[in-house]
Order: structure tokens, then C-alpha cells, then sequence
């Protein structure tokens, strides 16, 4: 495809991701497809010859498109969401056109400065202390990894152990599987009624370790947790951290947002004793998956862990020059530093943390609405726009009753394809989480899901 | 940015992206910075109000594009190539506006049944044997490291070895560091005089080591070195492997494209013995980074590496479907499955194929001329494109003095910004590689390279 060929298709293709983001609210949020019925449309071998284009684009709309969940739908209120917004989608058309490899900073200079760049403006906007130094990665998954392999070269010889709350990510089990401790080395810290970790509690289990000969090496604490959106309080944990001489590792992937505004701010108090943060701007700050903001205090810890030079990448800017190959798995990097450049400059701090008030203060209503009704239980408190909650109907009280109950009001509320909803399990509850974070998610999509809930409410109860 | 002025905006950069696919080549390759110039230019913290995008977009072509270095330059000779295509990126523009995340089936149906069509016509396209189950993943080194952590989840207990040949890449080292073998636990295998494994003195080596107790756990072996594109015998390796009960990752990054060329496929005879195989088609096949191919013949035993699954992410659709994100270390994956349907449509087999023969030839005559000139000396075969040479004037025998000679004539190569080439060690000597692989550059580039390499000659002759 010659350069005007592409020039005639891309203008097209414009039009179409236009009306998409103008339209994709009137689309069903879920495909109504069962697996492998996608696959069954498409042929088992690759073509021989190459095919024109329009022939491509219509079997993406036709065969591709309505197999899609549509995670831009203002009608998402699933997992957390991972918004993207129309200038990060500009900035990876042209990262797209560039197709820099962005591993060394003599292979693209600019892209490692607007890295460093926009990784200072983030710890800027977030006021981390100063000493913290940023890296994009692409998954908080994969960042805290990082941590805890960096933790493990810094650790003594011996038996390492791994801490994080009950409530923890599941990244932590798979990191700490990865990285080689074994599942058995992570210790899993009760929670308040809060769902935060107890520090006393992570207190005794340090000393209790350290005394049967074991060498703690990390704790995770959560700013945000997956479930319920806890925050486990950093400075009492920072402190222990410290006085054990343990690696805190901070994950903050959905609510490091949030600390952008003032009044929110609080719950990132006793950062300053982390030894890593991570927080995704892919997820709430509108910039398109993978954009993940690694921090990491000791940079030289972080060097000795990932740091291997062969010959033929050497290059003359060396000693000069930042070459962010050596901070993470991956070797080739794309140029991610433009979208976060393009997203923060077009909404500008302000208008992020208006996008970010509004979506708290949309789950607070909601929350509100499930506190006022008699029938509903919130269970859990919802200061960051995700509200977790269950339908209590009068009389039913075995819990695998209420498990099953919601589990079916939930596939009800799911099957209108209008709005969609994630679960969890909460203090051992089935329970429905609802999170307030798409981009174009107003009051009347809030509201909307509360009348899909209360008539899925009606027909569970009908049914039953 | 509402849909209309995104629409306004994006057909604005699609004719800028136009006219730099069209005009690329008239750009320097590598810019003229040195490390900070481009840093200081920048604001050192995030605007508090959102700015018109015109200004955003100027200061992407007025103080970034300058800082790039441009990879999909037709004078482009370093490393391997990084190419993109018009089709590739035509899919990266729908990628990056769905912001799909392609975790779980249920996440994005479509995508996930995508990857499984694209990866089975890449099987069917390097005719793998059956057995191999393919995922898209970031990076080979990202790779590498998951077969390194399978082979470690299969291995018996004990002090587990890892085996490569002297010229496998360094992100074997990287990732038999991080998966915790320690790097003492590496056995470098020694090379014949092609550069390709020894398979004897991995056999020896292997035996060694199981009778002084140590568990063998993984020979990685490599089809298409960095250095210079040697390949290690899969054959012979295999059969050792089979033999000793060791997991054989085959890393064939680069030159795993060139397989689809029917008269090239040989090199990957004795891929019916690996466990695992990867090769990244955004290297030679024109799809943007990132995008590797690894497949896998024991997909237990992968899952049983990296699958968690808590509460939040279980789905209705977990018994009858695919979840990516248990076949690799991120949670959240894009949806990369596009544009490799995308490439592969738009060219078809036959149009991939035509490239990479093109680009081989391309290797060939430039390695003739290089042996053709008394002066210059060929360090390796050069079977797909990629030339190792050195300069080696008359009378000039000490092996430092030559060193320094080809690096300097290197820098005056480089200096011209015209075409880009660079270096590595080939049997303790420094080695200049020129990598015939990018999409546009054709006989014209390759000429213009020689041109430049003997005007240099000249040059360092002169001044020394």
C-alpha cells in the first residue's frame, strides 16, 4: 500500500473511529456471541495473494465488531475501566506512524526525554516526595513484579518472604510465583471491617518470620483495592516497613489517579516510605492501555536486577544517557511518553481532576441510593466512584442463598447489554461492583444502571 | 475533545502521516541531539489548564520529531528492523479507539478469537509442526523468559541449568537472571566456526552436568543470531534434548519470517523437537511493535505457570473459552491480534514472501561486494540479509588498531545520517552490521550504503 493509497484509506477510517466515538453509547456494551463462534466465521489459512482494503475494513465491521465488549461505553461500569480519549488515540496514530523502537536513548532520543518528561510531570501531579524516579511499563502486573524482583536482589540469602493484605491484587500471587519465592512465601495480612490491612497485624507477622529465621523481602500495600477500592494506611505500614528493613512496594494502579486532586490526596500520605509506587494512567487519567507509571526510589536496586549489555547494544550515549531498556522485562519499548504528553496537555490538570470529582461523586450518589433501600447492602465504602453491593431480600438469609441470589440479578442487569457489571467476593459475600470511571459515564448512565438493577431486582424476585 | 473536533484533528495528522511515509527518507536517520537537549526544552510540570491541540501537534513536529530517530527510514541498517506498514498501522488507528482490553475472553471475544485465527495462520504460513498453540506477546525477551519459567515450573527440584550458545541474545542472560536460575547457572555453549552451536558440546555439557547432580532445565537455541544470523542446529539439538529430558526453546526472533519462504524453510528443520518457538513478527513481517508470536506445545504446563484466577475475574465463559492473560506475565493486553490480520491480509503470503527474498538478495549483493574488495572482510555467512564486515587496510594487523579502525570508520558511516548501520563482537572482533530488512529500502539504499562505507574508508584512512 503506497503512501496515497494509505492517505485515501486513513481518512476513511477516520470517519468511522469519529462516528464510533460518537455512537458507541447506542451500541450493546457486550456481544451477545458464544465462544468460538467468531473463530468459525474466519478462514483457517492465511491468503496466498493480498486482498484491497475495503474488503478488510468491511470484515472488521462486520465479522470483528460485533464480537467486541465495548470498554469505551458510557455504560461500563465493569472491573475498572481503561478509558481512552481522543487525544491519546491522535498521539498512538502517529507513535503508530512513527514505529520508533524506543529501547535505548540513542534509538530515540526524544521519546526517552519525553519519558522522563512526563513521568516528572506525573510525580508532579501526584506530589510524590522528591527521589522517586519514573519508568513506563505495561502493566501494573508486570511493575510490581519489578518490585519484587528488585526486592529479591536486595534481599539476604534465605528463605524470602512476601507480604500484601488479604485483599491484595492477584498480581501479588502471580509476582511473587514468577519472581520465584513460591506461593507459600506470601503471607496474606487480615483486614479491618474496612477491608485495609491491619499494620499490627503485619507487624507480628515480620517479627514472627524474622525469628523463625525467615528473610522478609517485600510488602505490598494497596492504595485502591480491586474489590472494594480500600486503602491501606501507608504510614503506620511505612513505618514497620522500615523498621524491619523490608521493600514497601505502594500498588496504587486504579486509584493513583485520584491523588491528583487535592482533597484525595490524603491516602497517599506515608508514600515517602515506599521504595516503588505504581499507578495506572491506562486505567482513570484517559490515556490508552499500556501506559503503567513505575517509581522506584533506588534506581541503581533496580539497575542490578534488570541490567545486561551485550556488544551490540552498546551505543556512544552511554554514559550520558538513560537507557530505559535496563529498567524493566522487555528490551523493545514503543513510544507510550506521547500519549501521556498529548492527554495531560489537552485536559490539563484541572480538567483531569474534574473528569475524576465527577466520577467520585456519581458513585457517592449511587452509593447513596443503595444505602437509602432497604432491600440493598452496601458492603463496602465507596470513596473512589466503585460501590460494591448486594440485594438482601426480606427473609432470605443463608448466605449461598444471597450468593446465588445476586450472582442472578447480576447475569439479569449483564443481559440488557445496556450497562455493564463486575462482581467480587467481599468478606466472603457474592457481591456487585459497580465502578464509576468511563470517561463519557454522566448521571444519566449512573441512574440508568440503578433502574436496570432495581427491575433485574423485580424479575429475580418474580422468578424465584 | 468532543467526536467532531477529533475528527477535524485526525484528518489532519493523516495527511501529515501520509506525507511522512512518503518523504521519510529525505529526513536525517538519527537526529543531531545530544542527551538533555530535547529534556530542556520541556516544561518541567504539567500545564494546569488544557491547551488547543494545534499547539500540542506543533510542538510535536518542532521539538520531538527532530529528537527521533526514524526506524522505518529506507536507510535504516541498525540492529534489526522495527517496521510498520500502512496496513499495520491502519489497525493500530481501530486498535487505539476501541481501547479494548483482551484480558479474558469475555473482556473482548473477538480479539481473543482474532489472536487465535492470526497465530494458527502464522503456524501454517512457518509450517510448525501441530502441536504448537500460539499468544501474541510484547517482546522475545518477554518470551524467553516465560519459556524460562515453564521449563523452571517442569524442571525437578535441585540447582536447575540453563544452556545457549556463545551468540544467543542477551535476553537469555536477562531472563535466566530474573527467572532465578542465577546467571552462574548459564552454560555458554561453545560455536563452530559459523557461529552456530556446537551440538557436541552441548551434549557433553549436558551429561557433565547431570552427574555432578545439577537438573538441566532449558537449551535455548537460536535460528538467526544477533550477531550475524547463524543458526544453531535444531536437528542435533533436538535430539539431545529429547534425550536428556530438557525443555528446547527455540528463539528465532528475527529470522522466524524468512521461514515462509519455501526455499528458506530448512532453518527450521527439527522445530518438531521444541517445547517452544518464538519469532516477532514486528521485526521482518511489517507489523508495528509490539507484537511477538510464541508458541507452545505443553500449554498446562504454561498455564500451570502463570494462571491465578481470583473471584473478580472469573467469568461464565472461563470453562469453554481462552484467557490470555494466563499465557503470559501482564493482565491487561491490547488488542494486537489486528494488525497482524491486517498485514497479513493486505500483503497475502506471496507479498511477504516477495519482500523478504528481495531483502536477502539485497544481503547478498552488498556481502559480494564486501568480498569482492580486498580491503573489506566478510566476518559471517549471510544468509537473510544481515552483513558482518570489517574494514582491514593493508598492513594493519594488530587487533586493537582494528577495532578501533572499523568503529571509527563506523562513526563517519553514521555521521553522514544518511543510512544507519552498527556493530557488535564476532569472534572477539569489533564487526559492523548492516541489516538489510526494512520495508522500503531497496537496491538504491543498499548502493548508497557501500558508497558510504568506502568514502569513510577513505576518509579514516586519510586521517590517520
Amino acid at each position: 500500500m503506497q503512501p496515497e493509497e494509505f492517505r485515501h484509506r486513513a481518512h476513511a477510517l477516520v470517519d468511522w473511529m469519529a462516528d464510533y466515538l460518537r455512537d458507541v453509547g447506542s451500541l450493546p456494551v457486550t456481544p451477545a456471541v458464544h465462544p468460538g463462534e467468531i473463530r468459525d466465521r474466519l478462514p483457517v489459512a492465511a491468503p496466498d495473494r493480498g486482498e484491497p482494503f475495503p474488503r478488510i475494513f468491511d470484515d472488521f465491521r462486520h465479522l470483528i465488531l460485533p464480537g467486541m465488549t465495548h470498554w469505551n461505553h458510557p455504560g461500563w461500569f465493569g472491573y475498572f475501566p481503561a478509558n481512552n480519549s481522543p487525544p491519546s488515540i491522535l498521539a498512538e496514530m502517529l507513535t503508530a506512524t512513527l514505529g520508533a523502537q524506543c529501547m535505548s536513548w540513542a534509538t530515540s532520543p526524544a521519546a526517552t526525554e519525553l519519558e522522563q518528561t512526563t513521568m516528572a510531570w506525573l510525580a508532579g501531579m501526584l506530589r510524590l516526595p522528591p527521589g522517586f524516579t519514573g519508568v513506563i511499563q505495561d502493566t501494573a502486573s508486570t511493575a510490581t513484579l519489578t518490585a519484587l524482583l528488585s526486592a529479591r536482589e536486595c534481599a539476604a540469602e534465605g528463605t524470602r518472604t512476601v507480604y500484601a493484605s488479604e485483599e491484595a491484587h492477584s498480581s501479588v500471587d502471580k509476582g511473587v510465583k514468577l519472581a520465584g519465592y513460591g506461593l507459600e512465601q506470601l503471607r496474606r495480612i487480615p483486614t479491618d471491617t474496612n477491608f485495609a490491612m491491619n499494620p499490627a497485624a503485619l507487624d507480628r507477622q515480620l517479627t514472627d518470620d524474622r525469628r523463625a529465621g525467615l528473610v522478609p523481602a517485600c510488602v505490598v500495600a494497596t492504595v485502591g483495592t480491586t474489590s472494594s477500592t480500600a486503602i491501606d494506611p501507608l504510614p503506620a505500614i511505612g513505618e514497620i516497613c522500615r523498621r524491619h528493613g523490608v521493600w514497601l512496594h505502594v500498588d496504587a494502579a486504579y486509584a493513583g489517579t485520584a491523588a491528583i486532586v487535592p482533597e484525595l490526596r490524603a491516602m497517599l500520605d506515608g508514600v515517602e516510605h515506599a521504595d516503588s509506587f505504581v499507578f495506572n494512567p491506562h486505567k482513570w487519567m484517559l490515556v490508552n492501555f499500556d501506559c503503567t507509571a513505575y517509581f522506584v526510589r533506588d534506581v541503581p536496586a533496580l539497575l542490578r536486577t534488570f541490567q545486561i549489555t551485550p556488544e551490540y547494544l552498546r551505543t556512544s550515549a552511554d554514559d550520558g544517557a538513560v537507557n530505559f531498556r535496563d529498567w524493566g522485562i522487555p528490551l523493545g519499548r514503543r513510544f507510550r511518553a506521547l500519549k501521556l504528553w498529548f492527554v495531560i496537555r489537552s485536559y490539563g490538570l484541572e480538567g483531569l481532576r474534574e473528569m475524576v470529582r465527577r466520577h467520585v461523586a456519581l458513585g457517592t450518589a449511587f452509593a447513596g441510593w443503595v444505602e437509602a433501600d432497604p432491600e440493598f447492602e452496601l458492603l463496602a465504602p465507596a470513596p473512589l466512584g466503585l460501590v460494591v453491593f448486594r440485594h438482601r431480600p426480606a427473609g432470605m438469609t443463608d448466605a449461598a442463598a444471597l450468593d446465588a441470589h445476586n450472582a442472578a440479578l447480576l447475569a439479569r442487569v449483564n443481559a440488557t447489554r445496556r450497562v455493564h457489571l463486575t462482581h467480587t467476593r467481599l468478606g466472603g459475600r457474592y457481591a456487585i461492583r459497580l465502578a464509576v470511571g468511563q470517561r463519557c459515564t454522566g448521571a444519566a448512565e449512573v441512574a440508568l444502571a440503578w433502574d436496570i438493577v432495581r427491575e433485574a431486582r423485580n424479575q429475580v424476585v418474580a422468578g424465584s
